[in-house]
């Protein structure tokens, strides 16, 4: 197999090649650096890189027993994630050349599963809006979206078959939708954040990206260390989950792109899902994205406080305004926040009786021309939800770039929604 | 004013003399110093000090305008939290010398409101069991009880009036009842966790100690940036709170002198309160406590995984005993043991329709003697609850050790909560 062909294939095939002894870890590391050497000149997806100590570790890998669910993949980890042999910087000047003693939790987990940490990749400035350089590999005009920029864009541009993000308002899924991969954030609090910078500790939640179902099922099997999520196959993907297609107060926001995406997908569904029902708005759903950007405004500015302190004028413009802005919030208010999300986290579970799954938008459009990293307006609900979430890629948009949807499940229940989300991808792509 | 009145005045005192200038920060400072060179050889409460700088920032304090509510007051940090300006270990030897880049945001916030950190105090091993090697300071021949050992027993010995701490099973409010202080953990949410060594995100909580409750008032409003939490003198002390006396399925652990303790309490508050109420055991709450050790047990697994994988042979027995346990466990049951959380977190908002407060064992019983820090029995359930509690000192038991007892608050309420304990503490100590 040529380097194109190795790379044209998703994690999961290449996990089959690797566990066969079929393909060597170094084999298909080497082919993922060619393919940044030829590509990361116009996509820059990277923060950090060392070939040499990949390679090395690969032929390890190699020359031992099969680790784990990820044995011999190479992944790429955010640049909000601590890495012990990488330096991390968390998208800021601040932390330039920091070397952590540890790797975070997440990263630590996907090493023992015989991961092959890559590279790390680029962040916005401290996960917040303020752009690295990272360019949307479907056309270096348009953004990737954030924050995890660098990681939605090598696994679009096939420079590694996962990689690992985190998400407080739609980083996960905003960049997924963006680049046309498939991104999963899983329930809150099923991923260890230890070593995670801080934004949002009520609503921050690590997950990743792949080029398929099956790819982020291996991945969120190893992070939440619940093989159910690898083993969707067993929860028989010919049983079509009961689908709640839920537009949200944001819909008109939605624009042509994704209005023909969301028709075109419920049309299918509708013929083939056994179940399928509009879902009428509950309560003041609306309200959830206010809510979510007050907490999150609140607890940046606490969670940043050491950088806010001591080295403003090393922060965006924007960022700054964002934490003068948290710091003007009062505790009190926050603590009426916390209130009335833990309200809605019980009462939204009622939804989920009727449904499997809600299909909602993921994004407004496609990638936005320029470096702005879109609005994560269909996303910030879920998150302060704590929902798990999948996006799905279904077609393309203007210019050709990508658009597709998000399924959202129940809480905890983070299997059950890729098994759908696997059933939906099937019957989009057919 | 000699060194030992100036010591015998609790924060707040200190904090009225400081902000009318009637007292100098340097001068405190030199007290407190005094005080550790004088002690710390009997209690080994501090595992980092750096005098010269400490008496550098209190003469710029000194020199400037009042910065906030902890203007001029020296504060202990437990060792879990890292800062930017002393060694920061985690309790562990595999971070001996490390330096962190930042401070944590708890430590950022104090220090904004004028605090000085005069030193790092000792923490169990990562805040679990094994201990440190700080004494109680009421008979060295005892524990000081942990996680938060160094803090407890700092600010019990009068070395320093203020100390911040973390809970995740009862590491605030254990060593505050086994060294005689008040100790406050806030609700789950409600303090930036950033920069504190996350052991399990779902429950871990910022807290401090004080030798009085308007003390943990000060350090409260500050944490979660609510000043309604040393406003408690407006929420009129004269009003009675509603009191429910819930002495929890455990109780048959409570010793002679915890019940005496308990006995002698309600005796007190049922003539004295306007509404005092036997709390009979809602559902299965005796359940909680299984919970708590399953959900701390499997994430402080995934939280120490850097750790487990790569220094085992530097983790203590127990310690690695426990994070196999944790990796032994399931994703499938920890996504139960969430749900199960969140409904029980949703349940307990009941009790406190018809109480402002429970009244509740803190410990077993006094200090233990030796090294081992005693059983959190009496605190794990609030603390996977994520309720906010205080511990009050009231009495002594056998070897006249520290006995006391605990309030609990409704979820949010950690201003009606102080106020409350305050109004309880007056009527204990009168």
């Amino acid at each position: 197999m040529n380097t194109t062909q190795l790379l044209a294939l998703d994690a999961w095939q290449l996990s089959t090649l690797l566990t066969r002894r079929e393909l060597k870890a170094e084999a298909l590391v080497r082919a993922c650096l060619e393919r940044i050497t030829e590509r990361e000149g116009a996509v820059h997806a990277f923060t950090a890189l060392d070939p040499d100590a990949v390679l090395a570790t690969a032929r390890a890998l190699d020359a031992g027993p099969v680790r784990g669910l990820l044995h011999g993949l190479p992944i790429g980890v955010k640049d909000l994630f601590d890495t012990a042999d990488l330096a991390t910087t968390y998208g800021s000047s601040i932390y330039a050349g920091y070397r952590p003693r540890a790797d975070a939790s997440p990263v630590a987990l996907c090493r023992q599963a015989g991961a092959l940490v890559l590279g790390k990749t680029v962040s916005t400035e401290f996960a917040y809006f303020t752009p690295g350089p990272t360019r949307n590999p479907h056309n270096t005009a348009h953004t990737p979206g954030g924050s995890s920029s660098g990681s939605a864009a090598a696994v679009a541009d096939r420079m590694l078959p996962l990689a690992l993000g985190t998400q407080t308002a739609g980083s996960i899924i905003r960049p997924a939708a963006y680049c046309g991969v498939v991104g999963f954030k899983p329930s809150l609090g099923r991923v260890a954040s230890g070593g995670v910078k801080s934004l949002s500790p009520t609503m921050d939640i690590v997950g990743g990206f792949g080029r398929s179902v099956r790819d982020v099922s291996l991945l969120g099997a190893v992070l939440t260390c619940d093989a159910r999520l690898s083993g969707w196959r067993d929860l028989s993907t010919s049983d079509s989950p009961r689908i709640g297609f839920f537009q949200t107060p944001a819909w008109p926001q939605a624009d042509a792109d994704v209005q023909r995406a969301w028709a075109q997908a419920t049309r299918i569904l509708s013929v083939q899902a056994k179940d399928c029902q509009d879902v009428t708005t509950p309560f003041n759903f609306g309200d959830l994205i206010q809510l979510q950007k007050d907490v999150m405004t609140f607890e940046m500015a606490r969670a940043l406080s050491h950088e806010h302190i001591h080295h403003r004028a090393r922060l965006s413009a924007p960022l700054n305004s964002l934490l003068d802005d948290g710091m003007a919030m009062t505790g009190e208010q926050h603590a009426a926040n916390l209130s009335t999300v833990a309200q809605w986290r019980q009462r939204i579970d009622a939804l989920f009786e009727c449904h499997d799954v809600l299909l909602t938008p993921s994004t407004t459009g496609i990638a936005p021309e320029g470096t702005a990293t879109g609005d994560p307006l269909f996303c910030r609900s879920w998150s302060i939800l704590g929902l798990p979430s999948v996006h799905l890629p279904f077609t393309t948009g203007h210019k050709g770039l990508p658009v597709g949807l998000q399924l959202v499940g129940r809480f905890g229940q983070d299997h059950h929604l890729l098994a759908a989300a696997q059933w939906v991808q099937e019957r989009l792509q057919g």
